[in-house]
């Protein structure tokens, strides 16, 4: 047995997450089922870098696993591409040493999230449609207070697993790209539906309905109830991890 | 009654072509339905610049259609957009002159076809996923056969109901862009299929199964049998209508 890792994309419009969860589609039981007819139908077990939740989508996002393969990695690459989905791309396949880990060997995690503004019917799947007046060095004046380690429980999920709500933000910036704002945040962790919380709490900002010191109080307070709405995941791409 | 010109865009995928088809989706009968709205509820009539096949995008689409409004135009458009689905957009919405015909009044139409090689979950629903090698000078030398007027009946869904098969094409030629190969072709007018049945002509060229100059003979020949196989419809998109 190797310890095999695999770098992938995946638009999540199709599936309920990276998780497997019990009667839905997930990424990780796709690629877990075919994996496991090209290992002789034996059960083959995914560890994804993180967890992403139902409809959003990954640009680069790694997994590792284990199973005794003889043949040439480019050919079980292009095999793999093949039976899985069109929704999942297998980018590059190779070996990796055995204490090599997808989720805790990763250092940093990005991630990007695209609004346009007039409406379009190409960008539906892939960016937030929010057609109101945004002002961008206000969101940018804002999204500078998140950077550096704080206790991120305003932009969580309530009952959550997790043992502490800790995130070190390495940096976080707006700008405009042919007619789309993009939004890029990198932090060492995220907790569950925080980038999401973020973003629909520096579009307030964005709309001048509060400050940009407003995220120093919103922080602070570390409830939930402090940050604004969440924006809609199909806007959302896991953008890259580094090891 | 005034005459008024509607510029949008929609996603192909969610429909069966432009045109009205009994008991299926169409954008026809989507738009109809919105603007018999907001027209007390009286049935509209709307005339498009042609049809689309199902699956097809516009990316640039014309039709027009005779009603009663005083509204500020800006207002009733974003009205319509606010109605229509996500996939459909209107753009523009203008009064013209009532000898103005979405159909007849066009004088040329342009259409582009993309094509991606490393599989990507993206551009799934907007490219063809084509991952053999391509000779993009020969695939130029080829469409250069297409340029003049000349009866397309190699490159027509045989049993349409037009008159004659002949078109003028004014421009054809690819080019690579962003890691995408895109094909455009502009003419006077164009028929049932003939794009994407001239598109998986040049990629035999492209995998070098067949000669550039083979074109002429299959354009000769006026038999829909001597061309190729047609690509699918999720990456062509009618480009733009000029008037």
């Amino acid at each position: 047995m190797r310890r095999y890792r695999i770098d992938l994309s995946y638009d999540g419009s199709a599936f309920f997450g990276f998780q497997v969860q019990p009667n839905q589609a997930s990424v990780q039981a796709s690629i877990e089922l075919v994996l496991c007819r090209l290992n002789k139908d034996r059960k083959v077990k995914l560890v994804g870098c993180g967890r992403t939740d139902t409809g959003v989508h990954a640009k680069h996002f790694v997994a590792h696993f284990e199973v005794h393969w003889e043949e040439d990695l480019e050919k079980i690459r292009f095999k793999l591409n093949k039976m899985l989905p069109n929704t999942i791309a297998i980018h590059h396949l190779s070996t990796c040493p055995d204490d090599f880990h997808a989720r805790f060997s990763a250092k940093k995690r990005s991630y990007q999230y695209y609004i346009h503004q007039e409406k379009n019917p190409f960008k539906t799947g892939y960016s937030y449609h929010f057609p109101y007046p945004l002002n961008l060095e206000k969101m940018n004046q804002a999204a500078q207070f998140l950077i550096g380690k704080h206790d991120f429980s305003s932009f969580s999920k309530t009952r959550t697993q997790v043992s502490n709500n800790f995130c070190e933000v390495h940096e976080a910036f707006w700008k405009k790209e042919n007619e789309q704002y993009v939004f890029t945040i990198g932090a060492n962790r995220f907790l569950r539906n925080m980038v999401r919380a973020i973003v629909g709490t520096l579009l307030l900002v964005g709309e001048e309905k509060i400050d940009p010191q407003d995220l120093l109080k919103i922080i602070a307070a570390k409830n939930r109830q402090e940050a604004a709405f969440s924006v809609p995941p199909q806007g959302l791409f896991l953008w890259k991890v580094h090891y």
